[in-house]
């Protein structure tokens, strides 16, 4: 049976992606700098192989025979199916002389963007980062030509399957109409009862053991998984053994633990795939939005909560007796809930708190559709950079393209359409959390004595364990009741920023 | 030109093994117990990978090709060739379902081992090793078609490439005449001279610092390899990263530090193997025997010198200045070259003494041959055994399996041919340190204050420097003026147990 033979097939995929996946981990934790080159030759060869086995004219033959065999599978099988073919027509959609040249001119790019960022020089960037979307726009093309969709939607639905302009556009001008009054009246609101800051030495070991305990109370399951320290925090492994990464600032208690907590998000998903087709791409996560909504509804609904304040305040008092200002005050419920939710418009979009967050969103959204419609050339982001931010933000980056179009490493690295779901999984997240709330009416109470387990086995029920039997939207629709809107996250900000119910 | 081609596939193969490497090491010093199924399974799908590659039909294609083109190669290319050839030759020797019966065989009875061994259960290990050694009489028979060797022979030149019974026998014997009555005598001697015992409690911490110290003190290229804790100590990792781990005992404060200084030697060598050979089979470390040398070398040579104990002693002092018995005394250059040389005959091979070691290798040596010969059947083994254990060093092991000849994994791993390469290590160790002693006339000094540099340069010119480009008896006697012999071993021996020059 040929489906029998493409499970087979992929099930050996999956074993050489567990070792990218385990060696990508050790580069970034673990690999004195001396290994690096070495390891990247071991990488890029794994990488063809497993391109080569994905993209292999036996999987073409294989999927049209098991197509004519869909009567005798069930619907995992089919959703097996489904996902097999649509990773196998992206990876033949486009000729391999473009892939490597794609590849060659985004490795030089995110290469000299290491350099050129800190030193502001878009001058000498701005050439390489027009050969790389010129190329891109050959990509998206091809893509665009065998999908039958637009050019960006074919690149986005490599990031977001299923995911469409036609769709996020009206929402993302939801957000941006309503955003930028709803920070400004948040940041009076603030002003008018300002946070104690959290000053003072928070040595590292203290911050990682508080992070394990909290990891653990929040349920990740460290029989298959670690914590570790890492440049870039991420979540990596594989579901039998999640590997996840923070970086430790002594003089700031938060910045890790939040980390953490956002990987927790991330890594509790991936330890729930569905353990029958784990090794099968039905058994993955979703999609990129889905994922990032795992991480936010950890992060920003539960854990930025008044209620889950109310659990931390005395575990970081406990673990930091010596606090500047004494901490009892600075590590009060309300102290901390207000610290938790602090908004400032910033540069910096990894930076960004949840509020202004999306604005970060929405203006690098409409910049990269434009470039990739050719309606925009690579010479003049900088001036819609800042007209933007001006915008929506009420910050002018004219002349800093450091902290301005330079600041991510996305674009050098030719990642277009990636943007958007961060921001989708802030709405998912808002929409999970939501129709959980509704099934469980205890939630915020065992939020506050740090019980998750109620909501994880919601979680477990209408996300993790779905893996890819639906596409996203019908995921969303299905767990939710209702389509991805705007309207579960905007009545969260308004809730927990203007306290309006 | 078909030497070239076997370059590149060989490059692409050494890639694919630092994958190994690498994702093996994290699975014995990071991995969580959750995570060894998948990584089990990931790790067969890529070591079968390898193995396909390695004996691929092209490769037997090209090095015909290759052969017929040799006048156009240098001296390190024709030396790839004969290593490509000899590997080839062992990888296409067995018949495919005889690997796998016996890989089966040697797995079912490894695992079965781990549980007996602890219960002293022989009789229900027994069919198990019978049934191992049943296969690997097969695949020896088949190798030594193959090879033009005897079965034995064959098996031993799969960790010990040219080793032969016939050489080793001999020398074997005259150690097996020796040892005894030099262990007598030594036992007399330190009996009249005890040591302090080094008591007390020692953090792991510094341990671990001490040992980092050390190792860098010693050479060990942090830019290229790490170290960390596991159950067994090993040294992996690429010669780019090499990682080798230790484990702690905080009772005491020698074991893990030994066995750091150990692996250093072995990371050492792997470290400075021919960097334009590096991804090659001719720029891997000759054999086992030289790679034991190494690690000897350092941990026996060196560091267990009077010399090594002068600059020792003060370190010890400094990282655990509360010993009970007072620092001083207990860490004085005189106390501690007497603990690094205690001998005592006992049980355990891997922690037997320097000077007792060998008696176990010619007891395995000489069963394990007769067992691959048909002169031994697995049920005769305990009474030989013990027999031999008495002969050798006066302890009888009737009865006792789990500390008798049970107690190592090799045979129920199915690994015949790989003991004798412990003791020719410590032979080659100690013919080479006496040559470099006569290169370098303030040898002695230097390692007593710490300083290996020199010592270091002569190794790198005569042995990591040279990879696989001469064979193992070549290397020897290019580096030594002398084929392999007892004789440096044992003046050695005599010089530091019994004070004979």
């Amino acid at each position: 049976m040929s489906y029998r033979a493409l499970e087979e097939h992929f099930r050996r995929i999956a074993r050489l992606e567990h070792l990218d996946a385990i060696a990508s981990w050790d580069e970034a934790a673990m690999m004195p700098a001396g290994g690096g080159e070495a390891r990247a030759e071991a990488l890029a060869t794994l990488k063809t192989l497993i391109h080569a086995e994905t993209s292999s004219p036996k999987v073409g033959e294989w999927l049209a025979r098991a197509e004519a065999e869909q009567g005798q599978l069930d619907s995992w099988q089919r959703a097996n199916l489904r996902e097999v073919k649509s990773g196998y027509v992206r990876a033949t959609a486009v000729p391999p002389e473009l892939v490597e040249a794609a590849a060659l001119a985004n490795s030089k790019s995110e290469q000299a963007w290491r350099k050129l960022r800190p030193q502001n020089d878009w001058q000498s960037f701005q050439p390489l980062l027009t050969e790389v979307v010129r190329l891109q726009r050959e990509v998206a093309a091809a893509l665009a030509d065998r999908l039958g969709l637009g050019p960006y939607d074919a690149l986005l639905d490599g990031y977001e399957p299923g995911g469409r302009t036609a769709h996020i556009a009206p929402l993302f001008a939801e957000l941006s109409a309503a955003l930028p009054d709803l920070i400004a009246r948040t940041m009076e609101r603030q002003a008018r009862a300002p946070a104690v800051s959290l000053a003072g030495t928070f040595p590292v070991e203290a911050q990682r053991q508080l992070g394990l305990a909290l990891m653990k109370q929040l349920g990740f399951d460290f029989e298959h998984g670690r914590l570790d320290t890492s440049h870039h925090p991420f979540c990596g492994g594989v579901p039998q053994d999640v590997r996840i990464t923070t970086r430790y600032d002594e003089s700031d208690v938060l910045s890790a633990l939040l980390g953490v907590l956002h990987e927790t998000g991330h890594a509790k998903y991936e330890q729930h795939r569905p353990a029958a087709y784990v090794d099968q791409p039905v058994g993955r996560a979703r999609s990129m939005s889905l994922h990032e909504s795992q991480s936010l509804l950890l992060e920003m609904q539960v854990c930025r909560s008044r209620e889950f304040a109310q659990f931390l305040a005395p575990r970081l008092a406990q673990s930091f007796p010596e606090v500047p200002g004494g901490a009892e005050a600075v590590f009060s419920t309300e102290n901390l809930a207000r610290v938790l939710t602090r908004v400032r418009p910033d540069y910096i979009r990894v930076e960004a708190d949840e509020l202004t967050y999306p604005c970060h969103i929405v203006l690098r959204f409409e910049i990269e559709r434009a470039l990739i419609a050719g309606k925009l050339e690579v010479k003049d982001i900088p001036e819609l950079w800042d007209s933007e931010m001006q915008r929506l933000l009420g910050l002018s980056t004219a002349g800093d393209y450091e902290d301005g179009c330079m600041q991510d490493v996305h674009w050098p690295a030719g990642l277009f359409g990636y943007f958007p779901t961060y921001t989708l999984g802030a709405m998912t997240a808002a929409q999970l959390f939501q129709a959980a709330r509704r099934a469980l009416p205890g939630l915020g109470s065992a939020i506050a004595s740090g019980d998750l387990s109620g909501l994880d086995g919601w979680l477990d029920e209408h996300v993790w364990s779905q893996g890819c039997l639906l596409e996203t939207p019908e995921l969303v629709r299905s767990a939710t009741g209702a389509p991805l809107g705007t309207g579960a996250f905007l009545s969260h900000l308004r809730r927990r920023y203007l306290g309006e119910d």
